[in-house]
């Protein structure tokens, strides 16, 4: 086989066969085929496309290319999650714990933030003493015991899609369909469960600005599942702007807390509930969605919820009084608010500009040597929908000094757009399976 | 400026900016791009095309990333030709002394062949004692004296050009219409002539299959020159089989010569009359091109054209005797005849074939490493349209053994093919110049 052909063959829309894109990420993996060649059939698939059999094989041979995770010490269905990622997204915080405190064993392997959307594990390492480097005998103790763990990724997961990302990173190939469904899914195989929660963000924070997109990528992802023995479920849920209040790694783990005693923002608590049911469904560990949401709400009443969590922490070195002391937190140098610049109805949020407000106070890393302040980051007191007067609160900022705060504070103030009136936004706009699509028209 | 900004452009379908194209092209020729980053961007200019005027500009950058050469001893206009290559195109060496002897000075940089396709100097080699690498002043004192000179390039004429050509051969980016233009055009507008004649090939034999791509190239050049100040004629030529009989360097030579002595075949002799007659034409040595082509006819029939190639040889240290006596010239150990396996009229010969069966017998090279064999090659006894019998003759192989020439044989065999009647082709299709589209609709 000849990679040339290969390319050219992608040029010209031909399909490829299983065994041309199984030699294509072999040679990746190998390192041998030439950084160019690779950019060039990156580009050739960006704007030609891949079928669905061709998505699928390169998930296969993506996954296949490093180590594959076993979880066949946990009974039953093993299920996952996953969140294409946006500004505010701390739904693993409070969903792992309320899914297992409803009996779904949540085997949890997370990365760290870079750029604009924080990484589950910096949020976690900002409560004292927590570790998520456990060694996998803990990993397992933990999850056969209480039902939950969550580490940091070890094993050499689908080496040939980090290889590919680098480069898809550096050569304008990002943003293509085939290739993140690929990506995201291939990561997903290696790890070895039997079902995936997807959540496809859509809208102005997030990477999939339209509907349009956000419903084919999460089509895509559902049909590489299928081809490969997987339950996939994909949400598309709202990002037009950023998810909950708090934006910030200890800020994000108050608002979970909160959310696990039932007092979290309105749209944060709903997309929690929306992920667990499907999950809790997935994992035979409900018959239906509303008795899974059932469950997931009676798991916050009753408090067992926040007692899984509580366990969580403990396991993994953490201080748990945190849960009762939010000071116990770091804590921001500098508090201030924003206030609002006219009176009328909050009509958008800009996503990227809270994220990028986040960057300035410490909050999050461009670069993978950059130091995180855990206790920085915003606090929205207002969202799409709500009315405002002039000179009201509209965010709290908290920074590690006057100077940055005062630049967070224009950019928070440049998010903001107001308006006679708006809308307030539901979060789930539908969902795919291998049925089809649920999308509420009316909602959408 | 951002090379992934003006990828992500070009990916889009945006117009680029001059500015970013002499960008692009400075870093190329500085090498401060990666190599990855220029082939994802030669196959979103692949894949997306280009504009007439970022042509242009790519042209004009390329041409200005190495030196110029100064044509500025010569007075007058300086006419240039350029061929897109095909198998046994020996046209330069019978229209360079046609057009000196008709008074229009002929100072050519040529290059060396690779792959089907041999080159002027390949061919000038099997002369003996014949050297093109010449000084300067030796040059300019040939063209001063007698009107013609031909020269290797010693020149670093557009190495962006080089560069990027490079990748593109092992990306699939080669068969890019904008991108072949530039590359050319490139070349030649760094070469310092006032006019060019571009002799595009089209047919099975050449690199544009399609007489739709090979006018498409045509107009594009001719764009080019015209928005760079130069006057440029692009000419469509048949290639739909080899041109005229010999396949071969001294093989060539010879044809060359019997059409400088008025006997050459009869596709090949009207091409040379074809491209001389533009060239006088553009250079102001005739007003229009039958008078042009009388000039020419002139040439050869009162001798003065061969008399010029005498000069030619004598000049540059080669025997001038091959001329009467061609058994002075390379010769092959084995000859042998390839006899027709039915009867009825040629109907097509595939020019890919014999330039294959011609590298068998190492006329040609495929790496810039092999030695080439000034002997060796393939003459056409039958071409498309002729009628023949079964076992009478159609092509003769000259090979360095008989096993190469039974190889060669079998090559030359599966190139023809066989029906009940045929056309004989007409060599030009059409020309196109700045004031549009000369094409003959009857003779496409």
């Amino acid at each position: 086989m000849n990679i040339v052909e290969i390319i050219e063959k992608k040029r010209d829309k031909r399909e490829l066969t299983k065994e041309e894109i199984e030699y294509f990420v072999r040679s990746v993996t190998e390192g041998s085929i030439p950084d160019y060649q690779i950019s060039a059939f990156l580009m050739a698939i960006y704007l030609n496309d891949m079928t669905d059999p061709e998505i699928s094989y390169l998930t296969e041979a993506m996954a296949n290319s490093g180590d594959r995770v076993d979880l066949s010490y946990i009974e039953g269905i093993k299920v996952d999650k996953h969140s294409s990622g946006g500004v505010g997204d701390k739904a693993t915080l409070a969903v792992a714990p309320m899914a297992a405190a409803c009996g779904l064993p949540v085997a949890k392997m997370s990365g760290r933030g870079l750029g604009f959307s924080g990484g589950t594990i910096d949020k976690l390492e900002s409560i004292p003493g927590f570790r998520t480097a456990l060694t996998e005998d803990e990993f397992v103790t933990f999850i056969k015991r209480d039902g939950i763990a969550l580490m940091g990724q070890t094993k050499n997961v689908a080496p040939a899609d980090k290889k590919l990302y680098a480069l898809r990173d550096v050569t304008g190939t990002v943003e293509s369909i085939p290739l993140i469904a690929a990506s995201i899914m291939s990561k997903k195989l290696a790890c070895g469960s039997d079902s995936i929660i997807l959540d496809v963000k859509c809208g102005s924070g997030a990477f999939m600005k339209s509907f349009e997109r956000a419903s084919l990528l999460a089509e895509k992802m559902v049909r590489i599942g299928q081809s490969n023995g997987r339950k996939v479920y994909a949400l598309i849920t709202d990002m037009d702007q950023p998810l909950g209040n708090a934006v910030g790694n200890a800020l994000e783990v108050m608002e979970a807390l909160d959310t696990l005693k039932g007092k979290g923002p309105e749209d944060f608590t709903e997309l929690c509930y929306v992920i667990g049911s499907f999950m809790l469904v997935a994992g035979n560990k409900a018959e239906n969605l509303p008795q899974a949401r059932k469950l997931l709400e009676n798991s916050v009443s009753n408090g067992t919820a926040l007692e899984k969590f509580r366990k969580f922490i403990e396991n993994q070195g953490g201080d748990p009084n945190i849960i009762e002391n939010y000071s116990l937190l770091p804590q921001a140098h500098t508090v201030i608010k924003v206030k609002s610049p006219e009176s009328g109805a909050v009509t958008a949020i800009n996503g990227e500009k809270i994220g990028t407000a986040s960057l300035t106070v410490k909050a999050g890393r461009l670069t993978k040597e950059d130091k995180i302040d855990h206790g920085t980051g915003i606090v929205l007191m207002a969202k799409i929908g709500d009315k405002v007067t002039k000179g009201q609160p509209i965010a709290k900022i908290y920074a590690p000094d006057e100077q940055s705060a005062a630049e967070a504070e224009k950019q928070v103030l440049s998010s903001y757009s107001f308006g006679e009136r708006a809308e307030k936004k539901k979060i789930l706009i539908g969902y795919i399976d291998e049925e089809g699509s649920h999308i509420d028209q009316d909602n959408h």
